[in-house]
C-alpha cells in the first residue's frame, strides 16, 4: 500500500517493536534517517532500534549513538529508510527480504519490496520525508536534527547538486533553529580529505589524457598506483567525481584497475550519453553518469572507452 | 546615520540617479548585491547603474546584464553594497571617496564611511541583507533572485561555512522558488577547476613539509613552480584553503613566493592562535586565519613560520 507522509505518521504511531534498516555501504542518507527515526519512535514511547550494518564507515560513527539493536532483538515492525530494493539490502538484513512492513524512501525507482510504501522522488533527501513525519508527532529537537541534517547535506553534497530543492533550504533552515553544529558536519564531510586522498587526486591530474582539446580526460589508477599509494576504501570512495569538475571537459572517464587485468570505468559526461558508451562496453547507467567493467590493462580500457566514446559521438 | 532594513527600503525610495559601488576585487556577494539593488531600483522607476570595477574576475561574466553604468554618468546618490572601507574601493570608485549617501554592508568592521549605514553583521552574505531590502517593495523574481543566489552561494562555500544560518537558507529557498538555475551556478563556482589549479594543488600535496605527526603542514608554491605550471592569479585564487583541509592538519601554511626574496604566508588554524603565529612574523588577522610576509626564500619563509609556530606552542 502506497501510504502519505501524514498516512505513514498515523500508521508508525500504532504499531511497535521497531528495527529500521540502512542499506549497503551506507551513506549519510540512510543513517541519519535511521537514527532520527529510531529517536522519534522511542520519544512517541515505542521501542525501537537500528540494525547494526555491517558496512558502516567510520566517517559516520558519530552519528549512530545508542540506536543501534542489541543482539536477539526480535522485532515486531521492520522499516526501510532510503533503500530502493532488496538487492541493496546489507548482509545483516538478509533474514528481512519479504519482510519489511515500511519502505521509506525517496528513489523513483523503488521495487515496492515493502508491504506498504511512503516515497516521494521528488525530495532530494530521503531525510526531508523523515522531517515531515517527525514534524506531524513534534517539533523536531537537536538530537534528532543533527543526523536528520547529516541526511540532506551529504544526499545533496553541501546543498550543491542539482537535487537540491526550496524545500530541502527551508527544512535545512529549522533544522539549523534547533542549535545544532551545523559547521562541524559540514567540515568533517566536506572540506576534510586524507593525505592519501589528495595524493591520489594529484597522481590522477599529473597523468590524466587528454583529448578534444580538453573535452574528453581519461584518468586511471592501476593497481601499482593503488598500492603505492597506499590507497583504502574510503580513499577510493567517489574518486570518479573529481576528473569532472576539471574547467572544459565535457567527458569524464576514470579508470580503476581492481584486479589484473580488470578495470572499472565510470564515465560522466556533460552532453554525451554516458549510458550509451557504458552500454557499448557491457555496462549502464544513466546518461550523465554511468560504468562498466573492461577485462584488460588501463591502457586496453583506456582504447576500448575512447573508441566507444567516438562510437556514440559519431551516432549521437 | 544607522538604517534599519526598512528605513533602507524607504530612504531608497525617495531619491534617484543611483550610482552603486562594489568593491576592490570583487566577489560574489558585491557582484551579486550591486546587480539585484540596480534592477530592483530599475523597477521601481528609477535611474540606477552599476560602477564598472576594472577588477572583475571573468567568473561573473554572466550577472552584471546591462547594470553597468554609461560612461559620464553623474549621479545623484552613491550606494555601496559589501564595502567595509574607502580603503576597499576599486581604482574607478576613487573619485566617490567621501561621497557614499548609503553603505549597505554586513561586516562588523564597517568603518562608518557613508552619510547612511545600513548594517546587519549577523548576516553571512550582504546578499541577505538585499533581500530582505528588496522584498520590502516586491516578491523577487528570477532576474533578481539569480546574482542574490550567486551572493548567497559564494559568500558561504555553497552553505558550508560557519556563517551560514537560518536566514540563509531560509532566502536560498525563497530565491529558488523563482526558478532559478541554482545548480549551474554551483557548478560554476564550486565545482570546476582550471587544469593549472588541480596541478598546483597537487604540486602542493607533493611537496608539503609535515611536522608534529601530521598535525603541522607547509606547503610552498617557490616563482619557478608557478612559472612551470603557468598559474595566473584566478588558478592561485584561495589557494590557502586547500592544505587546511588534509586530515588531522591543525596548522596549515601556505608559502606563495611573490618576488625573488619575497613570500606571502598564509596561516589557517583549528586550535593555536595564527594571528599570534603571524604577528611575530610582522603579519596579523584572526585567530583562525591570518597572513605575513616573509623577506627570503621559501626555505627561508619555511623555517620562520615553524620557529613562530614553536613559540606560540610554548607560551600558549
Amino acid at each position: 500500500m502506497t501510504l502519505s507522509v501524514q498516512q505513514t505518521a498515523q500508521w508508525l504511531t500504532e504499531r511497535d517493536g521497531y528495527l529500521i534498516l540502512t542499506h549497503k555501504r551506507p551513506d549519510g542518507d540512510t543513517v541519519g534517517c535511521a537514527v532520527a527515526l529510531c529517536l522519534a519512535l522511542r520519544k512517541l514511547g515505542k521501542t525501537a532500534h537500528v540494525l547494526p550494518n555491517e558496512d558502516a564507515s567510520s566517517l559516520f560513527a558519530p552519528y549512530w549513538g545508542d540506536a543501534l539493536a542489541p543482539a536477539g532483538f526480535t522485532p515486531e515492525t521492520v522499516v526501510s529508510v532510503d533503500i530502493a530494493s532488496e538487492g541493496l539490502f546489507p548482509q545483516s538484513a538478509e533474514t528481512y527480504k519479504g519482510r519489511v512492513d515500511l519502505a521509506i524512501d525517496h528513489h523513483g525507482s523503488n521495487t515496492g519490496f515493502a508491504r506498504n510504501l511512503c516515497l516521494e522522488a521528488d525530495k532530494a533527501a530521503c531525510g526531508e520525508i523523515l522531517y515531515h513525519i517527525i514534524t506531524h508527532w513534534f517539533p523536531v529537537e537537536a538530537d534528532m536534527a543533527l543526523p536528520l541534517y547529516v541526511a540532506l547535506a551529504t544526499d545533496t553534497g553541501c546543498f550543491l547538486y542539482s537535487n537540491t530543492s526550496p524545500n530541502t533550504h527551508r527544512v535545512a533552515a529549522a533544522l539549523m533553529e534547533t542549535g545544532i553544529d551545523a559547521a562541524w558536519v559540514n567540515k568533517r564531510h566536506f572540506r576534510t580529505k586524507s593525505y592519501t586522498r589528495l595524493r591520489l587526486e594529484g597522481h590522477l591530474v599529473e597523468t590524466m589524457d587528454l583529448h578534444d582539446g580538453g573535452a574528453i580526460a581519461l584518468a586511471a589508477l592501476s593497481l601499482a598506483d593503488q598500492e603505492r599509494l597506499g590507497a583504502t576504501r574510503e580513499d577510493l570512495e567517489d574518486i570518479a567525481a573529481y576528473v569532472g569538475q576539471l574547467e572544459g571537459v565535457e567527458t569524464a572517464v576514470t579508470i580503476q584497475e581492481l584486479t589484473p587485468g580488470e578495470c572499472k570505468l565510470s564515465v560522466r559526461t556533460g552532453g554525451l550519453d554516458a549510458s550509451a558508451v557504458c552500454a557499448l562496453l557491457g555496462g549502464g547507467g544513466h546518461p550523465a553518469a554511468a560504468g562498466c567493467t573492461v577485462m584488460g590493462s588501463v591502457a586496453d580500457a583506456k582504447a576500448a572507452v575512447l573508441a566507444a566514446i567516438r562510437q556514440v559521438q559519431n551516432h549521437g
